[in-house]
């Protein structure tokens, strides 16, 4: 079975390096072209690269040579497929010139994910909402089209929110979330600030928190993002861990319910049917743990293969209705498997592949 | 000049070993009496105890030889003092029966911080309650009493709480601490637990964050506790760090405040005249931080001696109405020292000393 | 193809639970039988155990009933085999008792280590000391017998030693390690010693890895051992790393080498050829890295799936004749691994199995 | 008493800081010039700071005008003083400008240590050492000069080895460092690189390590350094640890001696006579603990005010003679309070000062 070609945008930054990790074992997909800086371009990408993730660089990649990021790749498909890991800034110049050049570019960067005509997705919560993408290309004349992933802090509180959405309605949500260093990216937080400490500002991040899940539990309708009337509060914490984003979230539900009924309802939960066809996507998506020390980052993130959301301690609130905490594995479901599993919905939908 | 002799109940613990350090250098008081567990009775306390201060055991105290934890204890005074940190099983046992014995208990035990007799003290938030000593000690007939401090969780929030509900009241907060190992004592947590990891649970410390704020914040009247009317919901965190507890708390106020109202009232804000008088009090005891990334456990736990608060970030909350974050040394301000502070206070107000 | 029904003594500790783990998955055995503390004697296994390994509990061996310690055992075979992950007072009392029972014990602790008839094992080092069973099982006049793997801290600095030996004959090393959290169990090392610190002392570490070396790297000459001849001074180290013992080692040769002769040593060195039968033993043993800065605990445990040795920085020694830092993973490698490997071994050399 | 007024070269980094801190309360020398980067001249330094220390910036300093590190600082002395804390490109270009343009230059950076006419200093070592200062300023022809403190890594071994020297003579020594993050300054260590994690390397360590404990513990004859004829191999780790460098060490003696004869000499080992009048130098400057865990880098770094050597596990050595562990404050004692220590020295041998 052939393998569908895709590019790696920023392909020598941890996330890029994430991507060329998990597309070498990836079923579906395979890398036929990486990208990187002024430095690395033209040199074998297993000599350019400072390699940041355990073992070695795929054998099969480390052969490519560093192209400059440019639309004029050597990459086939209708449309060529990228994973776009560049830094802020050239994400903004490059990936709406690269859906402009017929791409789909499927992006990990944040610089988009609020626009109104971009999917947010997370293929177990809003699949549909890919259907953004005709409006995308027809409001910008793009034969391409970008789809983004949410902030990895997003990521760790929002499934337990979709399924208090469905099930009783959700209002408000204050979020306080504990979160890795990993999600800073190399050489990214010193030690010097997080060692014996905690840092209770990441930039960005609340911003980020307040406004993704308004848009990931939304609606589209004819075309159009209906953002949900969520009110969200969130302070995002830094703090000596690793790998995996805690989120500890007070919910005001739309109807009343009893801690047994928001359990019973986060364990009977399923995930929209087509997942059932993303090779990625685990088969328990929602681990709910009745443990009262549980979820736990160092002891929960490689929970489906990094791709669940582990569940606990929902309890009555006394300010609000309910409280929880959740945990996902940040550069794995909140970054770059979760840009897979976009790629993989967009393949089974047939957006791209052939 | 003299100072008053005090014993210290449990002082072979990791609190015991605390306040034994602070009382040294103390100008008031003077450790004259230890006691200790089975293994260490009949020792002097120098070779007992398993010292784990910074330094040396203080000479004086090294040489008292480890008494039995009875109220038999050679220890003049009117009455006679005792700081106990004594093992939780034990404090529901003999705080009583010291009290009964005429002896004045400061301790920093959780036992009896609820009973509504026993003043839960801050001095420089609620110094009047020790008016309920004499209601405790007609209720229970005993010629002594017992003090109490506050958990070290409820301690890191309590002060911007207070200073709100004298400027807008306060009908609702939701907390969430991130909170030091030292807190667990000694063996305490495993290394295994928290390395690289967090913990979403600490035993009791919820419910103790949802009930102290409101005796901390309530008022006495004609000789009985009145609690605030507050409803707190809490959520304690154990996290990968030495010294230190900070608590992201947002407040539903009552009476609606911008966070530059509350930033002002925060810095405006002044103990009651007589904490002039402790000297342990720090000169600067609330300090508010502008930078956003501050307080932080490392570079601010330290902060008057240990023994002031480091507040920062206030800021509106989409869905109550102010947020802040806090922070106090947990085995200072939120052990050892505040207990101290409440022993300094009594002292000042004539409930101890000659 | 049946796989060989196996004991695990003292399953419900830490090592005993990473024996269930990997046997759960091994192509040769099963685990039919746990036994365990009083405490959990009676009850399911996935009920008594309190796991801390990653993911659940293997279904199958969750079902077992957990049995007390004792030789009437129900478990077939010819010898019937145990992994002893026995405390050591259980484990000085047990062993002799399975082994005098016929069991063949395969144990990970320490208390045998040293004798003279018991092989200590690694089955690419010395896999022909198994021919200390015979000598083992007729001074003993028992039908079963005891093989043991060394310590984990031993297990870390041995492998380029014996390179070395083969190559140039090794005299005298001097070993540094900086050990792992996880060595010492569950709870193991408090928190509270351990972080922001690194503790120069490790309880009967240094003698082990100033013994265990001179018989791994020994003789077995008429069914007698002959430990090597090789003077070693160490200093163990506990850091706070969760797993992965690293070891810098200074060697005085037999004859000069020039370090780029010792890493052409270390390259080219083959294990025996009875490992390739081994399915544990990884295809990769031993690793070694240019870079100046590996091995490191976080990046390179898990090489081999945590069997294989990462070596780097072999350089002049000023003092003895080169130097070296190797680094294994202390709980796989070091430890249960490691058994395992020990009894592929007992069944390709057919002292296990049919 | 009027105080010394002392120029900060590189005030604003971690190391100037430092200085900056120290000279706020120092009975001496007071701050009267700092220089810094381009981006901060020109602006009170209260503001130019990224002020890293704990607590504020202390006020007098705070108002100062940074200036340009140039040698027309308006400085009163003679010679006037300056504390280094430059870049070492900017100090190889400006220390001997300043020494050229007449100032005395007490530095804390590598550049000039081993060079042979500059004292490289521990007062408590070898004090004497500033007879080279004449040499110095004949070779070079300066009014001025420089002296230089040890790198932070030799500090934390050496003191030892000068008591060994002096007792028994030393022929060689082999030396494992496990070295705190503080020490490469900040931002220094990326997290990811050092949490959970150690590090077998820090560039240029090994060699500063293997060279100045020669040039230390050597002598001065006829003004010039005759550097001791000892072999020294290195290893140094980074370890995550705050602050606090510990040092494994064992020792060929130039003659045989038993731990306990090791252990007098320590014990009874005093610094010379002159360093009575350095307010700086602890009362208690080398303590010998006989716990066997100890030193611990958490525990003991603030021994002395960070300004003692903490010293144990005294032990025979199976390769080399006699081993042992020490430790000292990174930035104390190994770097900034030291070079304070040295300006002390000086003054109290009139080579500044009136």
């Amino acid at each position: 079975m052939n393998r569908i070609p895709v590019g790696v945008l920023g392909a020598t930054g941890t996330v890029g390096q994430r991507f060329v990790q998990l597309l070498a074992e990836h079923p579906w997909f395979e890398v036929a072209v990486v990208t990187g800086s002024d430095r690395t371009v033209g040199r074998p990408y297993g000599e350019g690269v400072n390699w940041l993730m355990p073992g070695r660089v795929p054998a099969r990649t480390a052969e490519l040579i560093v192209q400059p990021t440019d639309t004029d790749l050597d990459l086939p498909g209708n449309p060529p497929v990228v994973f776009s890991a560049l830094p802020t800034g050239e994400a903004k110049e490059w990936e709406p010139r690269f859906a402009a050049a017929g791409y789909a570019v499927v992006t990990n960067t944040s610089v988009f994910r609020m626009n109104p005509t971009v999917p947010l997705l997370i293929p177990e919560i809003n699949p549909d909402h890919t259907c953004l993408i005709p409006t995308q290309r027809a409001e910008n004349n793009w034969p391409g089209f970008i789809v983004a992933s949410p902030n990895c802090s997003t990521t760790s509180a929002i499934l337990p929110l979709k399924v208090f959405q469905e099930a009783f309605g959700v209002e408000a949500a204050m979020i306080t979330t504990l979160q890795a260093i990993s999600g800073a990216g190399y050489p990214g937080v010193s030690s010097m600030d997080i060692y014996d400490n905690v840092v209770p500002y990441i930039g960005g991040e609340d911003e980020k928190l307040e406004n993704e899940p308004t848009k990931l539990l939304g609606d589209v309708r004819d075309g159009r993002m209906i953002r949900a009337g969520i009110a969200v509060s969130a302070q995002a914490n830094r703090v000596p861990v690793v790998d995996g984003h805690l989120a500890s979230v007070s919910v005001r539900l739309g109807r009343r319910a009893t801690p047994d009924e928001a359990i019973a309802a986060l364990r009977d939960w399923r995930p929209p049917a087509i997942c059932a066809q993303l090779p990625s996507s685990p088969q328990e998506l929602l681990i709910y743990r009745d443990e009262p020390d549980r979820p736990q980052p160092r002891r929960d993130r490689d929970a489906g293969d990094g791709l669940a959301w582990t569940v606990g301690k929902v309890r009555a609130c006394p300010v609000l209705d309910v409280r929880y905490v959740a945990l996902t594995h940040n550069t794995l479901r909140g970054a770059a498997s979760g840009a897979l599993l976009n790629a993989e919905l967009l393949a089974v939908q047939g957006y791209i592949g052939n």
